[in-house]
């Protein structure tokens, strides 16, 4: 695997104090919500983000640079604001003016370009190329997944294990991290949109392939294409894909709310959508844990 | 004391499994936020509500009564729904709408009667006298007391022990039952709206006296006098009392989203305000807990 459960915990120790450890709801007995959302920077991103940044030694003088359908520039604003230096961060035109508004607020520098991700990337790792930047990829970076794979730690920790872990795909840089994390200890479960399938379809043609985007996640899961680090390490382990329709997530999300007072973004309620449309079923007496994975949100939008 | 450390004890293993072991986020080092708003029914109260109707032994046929500022209605609300009987609910007409529709939508039968909780609560007991429902005190009974306190036990074990609790105040059962839970453990920081100061008039003045309710916090703290019990809890323990002007308390739920995405209503923020303000300012190395209280709101207005 070409990110292993050692580079995880090497990345836990050296993100550690940098990074919330953040907190589990017990939601009913043996179903728990990962609060990823109440990292800094609102999504789990701010992980990867710092790991990446960490192992590069010294950084340069032009900073980091990222491209990002929103919560992963947020959290490379944050990781250089944090460690003192600048930030380029390249989004999407779909990009919620909620997380732009944020980015500028980190005081970071951002262009708009681009009706998808992979456009906004192509004109970010161009611009790369000129400054010598250190590029912090949204996914597809070993040094990301590894950060994003901390989640996974935490999970087992935090709750005593679980059997399952429910989390949403966009690129892959999360279930990527977090089955390399709880390989052999958990199984995990990708839940992805009916309009972004990009791990199901990658695991049904053997390997990534382009998809379409749209949706209401679009503006965090919105990867054209899975990750070749996500694909390697999730067909390895034999991920069982499903998908929930948009309606679900919206509903999700509300239920979130609702029920929790959970605040998630649409991205965010993915996962838990699964339970609710039985894309996933747990069996009698299984432990679940769900990966609210960002609260980049409009709050006004909850209800 | 008329609550001991025993009861609370007892209390939380009587309402084991009903209520959740909320989560605790600890915000930067040492800084812990305990977000009981995402217990069930969204804040505390649903723990004081459990053990009082737990403790009666078999309930009546007419079920519970309550009258409340919004936050212990929708509780008995919850917890009468649990345990299949019925709930009524006195409510002044300042409660928030949120909170009604919120009592409606669980089953209760709701009188809005009152401008202040004083006398919807006067109402309430004249009808408990009619029915011969059991009565849910907001704050004034041991068995409320009690359940509240089961906050304070959690906070000492989730956070490995702390060294202050800041608490907001409005009739004074949360802050009575932490302070029998923690006694001897960690002191305990009564924090109220400069609009609402019935601990820190009732400390003042030797024993509770009548204050104007008002301010962003009526809907929840608003009671017009601490309850008796908190009173002599919390004046042999020697809590110390701070207030909070409303600006503070409006930034504070603001900043609580912005830097955490934890919702929290006006009531919910008050004791993380006195730490923005500095009516309250821990020692360099002094681990504090922020019960963050309640998060019955409008979400739209988080930001």
């Amino acid at each position: 695997m070409s990110v292993s459960i050692g580079d995880v915990e090497r990345a836990a120790a050296r993100i550690a104090g940098r990074v919330r450890r953040t907190p589990v709801l017990e939601v009913s007995p043996g179903l728990f919500l990962k609060l990823e959302g109440t990292q800094h920077a609102g999504s789990f991103k701010t992980r990867g983000g710092f790991n990446r940044a960490l192992s590069a030694g010294r950084l340069p003088e032009t900073g980091l640079i990222a491209a990002s359908g929103g919560n992963h520039g947020l959290a490379v604003a944050y990781v250089a604001r944090s460690l003192g230096v600048r930030a380029e961060i390249f989004v999407p035109t779909v990009a919620s003016p909620v997380k732009v508004e944020g980015l500028r607020a980190l005081g970071a520098v951002v262009t708009q370009t681009g009706a998808v991700y992979a456009e906004a990337y192509e004109a970010s790792a161009k611009r790369a190329g000129e400054t010598g930047a250190l590029d912090v990829h949204a996914y597809d970076q070993a040094e990301v997944v590894a950060g994003q794979g901390t989640v996974g730690l935490e999970v087992l920790e935090q709750t005593g294990g679980v059997d399952t872990v429910l989390v949403a795909v966009g690129g892959g840089g999360l279930i990527a991290g977090i089955v390399a994390a709880v390989a052999g200890r958990a199984r995990v479960v990708a839940v992805e949109p009916e309009l972004i399938p990009t791990m199901h379809r990658a695991l049904a043609a053997g390997g990534p392939v382009g998809v379409e985007v749209g949706g209401v996640a679009a503006d965090a899961l919105g990867a054209s294409r899975l990750g070749d680090i996500a694909y390697e390490i999730a067909g390895a382990a034999d991920v069982h894909s499903v998908l929930v329709p948009d309606e679900a997530i919206v509903e999700a999300r509300r239920e979130l709310w609702r029920t929790c007072r959970v605040a998630a973004e649409y991205a965010g309620a993915t996962a838990y959508a699964a339970l609710m449309t039985g894309a996933y079923t747990p069996a009698p007496g299984e432990r679940v844990a769900v990966v609210v994975c960002g609260a980049n949100t409009d709050p006004a939008t909850l209800v």
